[in-house]
């Protein structure tokens, strides 16, 4: 049976929505209070076309929760089970956040962006909220905001080659690391990673202006590619093994328990919520 | 320009999903992860009929987060700029939920249901992450839910006479007063509230099958009423000067930026998160 979304100014637009639809986007869903697209041509012919050539994806939804100051790695290291005490500056991390029962909250890429400066590129719930409690109820120094940033996936086989007519150097960013790019003197943080099976790159557009611009010469340099707007696919994510919070897993549920063990760390030199029922729960597993 | 919403698990379905999807349910929004109707004949007509007679609403995305145990009053109150010190168990309290800078994080509806036990009714954020967050920082002692209570409200102007048929007593109920109230050997909490002007009632539905009975006995014992499935309506919300939280007002504001000054105590006998903020707002509005 389908329905119409009703639209208004709570399920928020993105930069981009006026070019999606203008592609004729077919349907929405919605992530942290914003459209996300969920087909152009429906959801088989888009997976088809993700696994075979290149597709820009309006992300937007997946906003970026920023922790800023002096308690700011003490903050995100509370909140999630996977060590980050060694984070890189330029490596992305997939973390769960949990709560002080082990309970997944959500399950963002953690990236430190600077000295005291960290992203958590969230699932949908808001975990700003919960940071925001955190460090008022433990008095942290920190400031927790939401910038403006507003991704654009790009995602398959071919995003490669198109990825390289646009930024110089960026086929020599690895898996899962992030590096800033310029396009028209403006640096973008671009990370390889994003939310398909078929490789690509996530952009992290924090300039409205340019970002349409970067949108537009993306769509043009990769006509010969068969380049088309799209986003995540139900069928190449079940079958990519991609979980999803929310659909696959929810505050119900456990890392331990999702199979997110790897990404669970009981190094008794940080301390985070939730690390004593963990530690329960992973020594009955193992009577 | 239209679209269709893309259905998941993450946007859950309401126990009241199947028989409004069989009424003909036109589109969706999605509220607290929640698919929540907003049409059925079109806003217009929706808007006429709710009016003139009487609807039945599924409300169920207005999530409870229920906050019990010994520090259950002190937290409601800490996260909260309206005088709840008095707070009586058979009054319903609009109160925006503030951060320590004084934002709008939310706007429910809070109720006292328990000695130790409060509901919070909330519109779209995860107001839950926010007490959770606050519960786990300040060391209080509270179990933080969300129960499945799913609304069912009864408004426009023949909701008094299809309600007087159902519940009997219920006349005597007054404006934003609820009270529990006997169906099929079940006790269902409801108050007199709801997000129109037309009046009605708000059912706070605990138990799924009885619940559903209740729907069908409404829609059955209201047929000569003209009784029709419904929705908060755009149209009638904005006649009437309902604020939505997401749509007129955000996390930028203040209660005191938005018309919400009589929701603001500065009581000194109470503390909450953010007072110093608002007191300093409020001085300067009279300088």
């Amino acid at each position: 049976m389908t329905h119409l979304i009703a639209k208004s100014a709570r399920l928020r637009s993105t930069p981009y929505t006026k070019r999606i639809e203008e592609y004729g986007v077919q349907s929405y869903t919605v992530y942290n209070h914003m459209l996300l697209p969920a087909s152009f041509k429906g959801i088989e012919e888009d997976s088809r076309h993700l696994k075979n050539n290149v597709q820009l994806w309006d992300v937007s939804g997946e906003r970026q929760v920023q922790i800023h100051g002096p308690d700011a790695a003490k903050l995100t290291q509370l909140i999630t089970c996977r060590d980050l005490s060694e984070a890189k500056d330029y490596l992305c991390y997939y973390a769960p956040i949990i709560d002080d029962k082990g309970k997944i909250i959500n399950d963002p890429l953690i990236m430190k962006v600077g000295e005291k400066t960290w992203w958590l590129s969230i699932a949908d719930t808001d975990v700003l909220l919960y940071a925001k409690g955190i460090a008022i109820g433990m008095n942290l120094d920190v400031e927790i905001t939401e910038p403006n940033v507003n991704i654009l996936a790009v995602q398959g086989p071919k995003s490669f080659e198109l990825m390289s007519r646009v930024f110089k150097d960026i086929d020599k960013l690895k898996f899962f690391n992030f590096k800033r790019f310029d396009f028209q003197n403006h640096k973008f943080l671009i990370a390889r990673s994003g939310w398909s099976k078929q490789g690509g790159f996530e952009i992290y557009v924090d300039h409205d202006e340019i970002g349409l611009n970067l949108y537009d010469t993306l769509m043009s340099k990769g006509e010969d590619l068969d380049v088309r707007p799209g986003c995540p696919n139900l069928i190449e994510r079940i079958e990519g093994g991609l979980l999803s919070f929310g659909n696959d897993m929810n505050m119900n549920d456990t890392p331990l328990e999702c199979g997110l063990g790897s990404f669970v760390s009981f190094n008794p030199k940080i301390d985070y919520l939730g690390k004593a029922e963990l530690e329960k729960q992973q020594q009955k597993r193992y009577l």
